[in-house]
């Protein structure tokens, strides 16, 4: 049996009570000090940001399946997209479904679809909301926090189908846009750089499906609208990128009709660090003993 | 146009910008503040429970469905559980899946069920961990919090579909878990007390489904083994249960076949307090202005 990087860290990581196998790749459960150390990330990213004077709003993991539908994900990542389903039937149907579970037969057909998806990116409800609460000519910032899911099953433990993104919206003109996104990818590489992670900034492109997606990727990387801070997990050639930054320019604010008090169309960006990609790079980078990690590292974090 | 009091609450909440309405019944976001007041009514809890040096634990609102088909939620619960779908199609099915969402049309059938679930109680994931990783003759008690879901779409702010449960599981002994259970129910009621919370504590059933589930609902009901603690929300006589205690005796440990070292089975208990619910009960209680709450209350939150 040959292994990989990615299948010997996720081993070492349950072999440390640090994850919990589920059965299922890429939904583990997580301890009590992965969750601690990821708490402390977020209290250290929202530090650093201060000076945004945020609102905070928050999310549930699902989301109206009609604004999803708008939203345009289905387009572009249909492979990754999760809808809920559940039974809608009667006695007699539920006598069946339970046959059908206990004889290990498939029983999908006995599911209905709900009004509710799943949450893959944790900007996507804002956006709506903005559209109802309305938009000043100054903008506004907005920091969450959402459980999101990508239907991507992986050994890999940094390719989880279910984590966190600490995330930040900015919504205005372009030039108050483009401006808080370059600050923030300073900003992203100063906050994880003080965590003695090994972090580099690129131009990424998100995984558009099919061979249409080929062109949209190839362009989305020309225009810059995606840069990722990405750094070494399993691999120092191929590093996990741990935070992006994406400028929409138009394209929710067109779609959900959002304006500035003049008339014109808003633009909007957004960036998120993942909250489980962060923690496991720096357990990657530190190893599995946080009460051994650098000193300087510590501090941020438990200060 | 009548209205109800849930209707009335939920519209007040909203005005406030204490809740955000999403255009699904149940599913709303939360603000920053109502984030604020559901963290600290964790932290309150957990200096409560510090005696039981619990180990801590999260999973996320995800689980492996086959696990899921085991432990008999759909047997007793079809149309609260929900399963998850994705898509599996090429090229020529991506286009007719955008076509048809374009033009309006059901497009369920484009889908196809994963191997998750949604998690609609937070210890389903630890019976199997545990299964796994073993119980030592003292026993486990283990914290958790999750995000769970349960397919009840309501106008009622207070019935979400998707919901923090902060709960711990305590599996042992039968001495141990009875005598555990009895100390939370006190305990449960002294720590949402001290909150200002007029709280009263009662046993209580499940909603099980169906014509079957109405004998088991009342002998659950009869041989005492699920309280719960109930508080006015918007309705006096109607209070809302905002935390259960749930004797389990063997249901889940044969379930799972998890064993003392005596090779007897153990027995577990549980307990969750609805983080959502509590905190719609401290704003009901106490006003929609959190600055203008009780000294007494603010000084248990905010210490």
């Amino acid at each position: 049996m040959s292994s990989t990087p990615e299948v010997d860290f996720f081993d070492r990581l349950v072999e440390a009570k640090i994850l919990l196998p589920t059965g299922i790749d890429g939904l583990p459960g997580r301890s009590g000090m992965f969750e601690e150390v990821g708490d402390r990330l977020h209290k250290a990213i929202l530090r650093a940001g201060a000076d945004d004077q945020p609102e905070t709003m928050h999310f549930p993991p699902a989301i109206n399946r009609k604004m999803f539908e708008k939203a345009g994900f289905l387009k572009s990542f249909p492979q990754l997209a999760a809808s809920i389903f559940s039974f809608y039937g009667n006695d007699a149907q539920h006598r069946e479904l339970v046959q059908r579970i206990d004889e290990g037969h498939p029983w999908a057909d006995l599911q209905g679809m709900t009004d509710c998806c799943l949450n893959p990116s944790a900007c996507y409800p804002l956006y709506p909301e903005v559209a109802r609460s309305g938009l000043p000519a100054e903008g506004r910032i907005v920091a969450m926090w959402a459980y999101v899911f990508r239907h991507e099953p992986s050994k890999d433990p940094a390719r989880m189908q279910m984590f966190r993104q600490l995330e930040r919206v900015c919504l205005g003109t372009q030039d108050k846009v483009v401006a808080w996104r370059e600050k923030w990818m300073n900003r992203g590489i100063e906050v994880l750089s003080s965590l003695g992670l090994p972090v580099t900034l690129q131009t990424a492109a998100d995984p558009f499906f099919g061979r249409a997606g080929r062109m949209l990727a190839a362009n989305q990387k020309e225009q810059k609208l995606k840069f990722e801070i990405t750094c070494p997990i399993t691999s120092e050639e191929k590093p996990t990128a741990i935070a992006s930054f994406n400028y929409h320019q138009e394209h929710f604010t067109k779609m959900f009709n959002i304006k500035l008090p003049d008339g014109s169309l808003a633009q909007t960006a957004c960036l998120g660090f993942g909250q489980e990609r962060c923690t496991l790079a720096l357990y990657a980078t530190h190893g599995l003993d946080t009460a051994k990690w650098p000193e300087s590292v510590r501090k941020v974090l438990w200060q």
